[in-house]
């Protein structure tokens, strides 16, 4: 029997506060005295507008939102942006310009491809996706709608750093920070939009989010199924149907607990610590751990190595079973290790797999 | 201070049973020992699978369905499979055929329009949405791509009895049942595809259940959006992209809280008694409370009646406030009063507001 809460290195869904569980469990059968469980309260009512409202408000207090930009929560993950974007912002002329750094890129790229037109204007594929080139302003000489990055790779475990993000484009920029959105501080005027499935840093899956620029989404799109609209989402303030309203709850719980715990500058400060400690353990390991990315790359969220043989990955990996620690097999496509390293991970957890990572190595090295 | 539980006639999000909520609590930080919440599970991890394969064998068994239909969980809604059945079944030179007997009917053919040719065979708009015709063959005679019908109206409070539900159609036909799949046995075979949001009888919004014969729609749709085709989500098992995965759960302890307390049948019974105590208080009231539908099509699931003026449905409200009712009100399109009686509404919320009806009526009628 487990003892605890397990060491969670899950890649999302991913481990939550603790402290926000145990709020959930508490008021599960009766929110605020209603006498009901969130997930029982209409959406049109005063108490889930509340909530509603609350999650919104974290998201702009964080980000500084002027009220240029509008926050969603959407449903279908960021899969579902990725043709969104495209069947909003592309005509038969125009055509939208990818940054693929990594599988996501790449998925985001194919769905575009099958709603229209899109290039790619750089990729870093053939070197097996470890960097993340700096931004070069012939990516838009083509004119495109718009360009697309993917700001962290969790698969690969290349991110662009805070100092490499484009503070300027001559077009809409795009963005999925599916996996590093709040988790550090960000200006986010050069971005049109921002999307990202919730199921890393803010809550669990099933809703998404989307920080818009109005001008670039508030414009109809008669042809394009109503849910698929942001305009239909902005004009009913993301209540056009039934959203999914308890993980919104659970969202703004998680929001709340990041502005109460020091905000995006805190989470950025510890998950930099906590990453540092993992690719410290690589770095000192005289090359038995090989990182996957390279240095000036490598993912706050997301840290990605391989052992000497498939067979010490292996034993790597049972071992660590045996400890308890979850979710540290790398993507099924890339195998590997991965110690996913969201808001809600603890330093407790990160110093078990580096103290777990110091043995192996010395054991097996 | 509220004591106890609110009765609760939400017309979705609505209740849910109260052991399910104590139960969902109760593991909320550490499910089955895995240390993790269900929300922090990995969807790719065995302890998340056992869920899904767990709501899906109880579909399977609580309608009996044969190997000729997939289960599937989708994002969206009900509003989303408006637009994801015309994307997947028309072609240009094709139609679907609407049977409208409410506002939820009129949605799905609005968006039937927006991607493809859609008729309407069959519209009670004109007496105001009071009945349900009988099905007629010759609906089919323009020989339609489908027919679509939406079994339960809860704005208006008109459903298709089971009796009255056609057994057999030359063509395809496709059901709305959002509001009350899962509230009654049913035939599946003579549906080609039924959809329901889960937040009336089965759990709580931000998981869309569908039901299709797999001939039907296990046919690739390569021109439509990867998450907008049923292929895609037949091939993952509902697991192509990150699945919403605590909604999930939460629909997989409500299905085993109906197949633990009699299943279709039990269901069907109990909320029969509990609606027919509701009409019944109608019909004792000398014409005090006028209810909306006819006879015949009355709904187990929405009663909605008025009162002689708007000024004493106002104050009927009030007074049901004071009281703790939760939800009365009908739906802010065609205002009066609504009773919704789900699967988790209790018999003593039914008896309390048809004691609080009858009483109203003595002072007032």
């Amino acid at each position: 029997m487990m003892i605890g809460r397990a060491p969670n290195f899950n890649a999302g869904p991913a481990a939550m506060p603790q402290s926000v569980l145990e709020h959930a469990a508490q008021e599960m059968t009766n929110y605020a005295d209603t006498g009901m469980s969130v997930m029982e309260l209409s959406h049109r009512s005063t108490a889930y507008e509340a909530i509603h409202d609350e999650a919104q408000a974290h998201v702009r207090t964080l980000y500084g939102l002027s009220d240029e930009y509008v926050v969603l929560f959407l449903q279908g993950g960021a899969s579902t942006q990725f043709a969104m974007v495209p069947m909003h912002a592309l005509t038969p002329q125009t055509h939208g310009a990818y940054v693929v750094n990594g599988s996501w890129g790449e998925k985001a790229l194919a769905e575009a491809r099958i709603v229209g037109n899109a290039d790619v204007c750089a990729s870093t594929k053939d070197g097996g996706y470890r960097t993340i080139r700096p931004w070069d302003a012939q990516w838009t000489n083509r004119a495109p709608a718009y360009v697309h990055i993917t700001t962290n790779e969790t698969i690969e475990g290349v991110q662009w750093s805070t100092e490499a993000l484009p503070k300027h484009v001559d077009c809409p920029l795009i963005a999925d920070m599916s996996s590093d959105l709040f988790s550090r501080p960000l200006d986010v005027r050069p971005f049109s939009l921002i999307y990202a499935g919730a199921q890393k840093n803010i809550g669990p899956s099933g809703v998404t989010l989307v920080i818009a620029r109005k001008s670039f989404v508030d414009v109809p799109r008669p042809h394009v199924p109503t849910m698929l609209r942001y305009d239909t989402h902005i004009k009913a303030n993301s209540l056009y149907n039934t959203p999914p309203t308890f993980a919104i709850y659970m969202m703004s719980l998680v929001l709340r607990w990041i502005s109460d715990n020091g905000g995006l500058e805190a989470m950025d400060a510890r998950s930099r610590q906590r990453a540092g400690h993992v690719y410290r353990a690589i770095d000192d390991s005289g090359g038995f751990y090989v990182g996957h990315a390279d240095a000036h790359s490598r993912s706050q969220m997301n840290v990605t190595f391989r052992l000497p043989t498939p067979e010490l990955e292996k034993q790597f990996l049972q071992e660590a079973k045996k400890q308890n620690f979850v979710g540290l097999a790398g993507h099924r496509s890339v195998g590997g290790i991965r110690v996913s390293n969201y808001n809600a991970v603890t330093e407790q957890a990160i110093d078990a797999v580096v103290s777990f990572m110091r043995h192996f190595c010395q054991m097996h090295g």
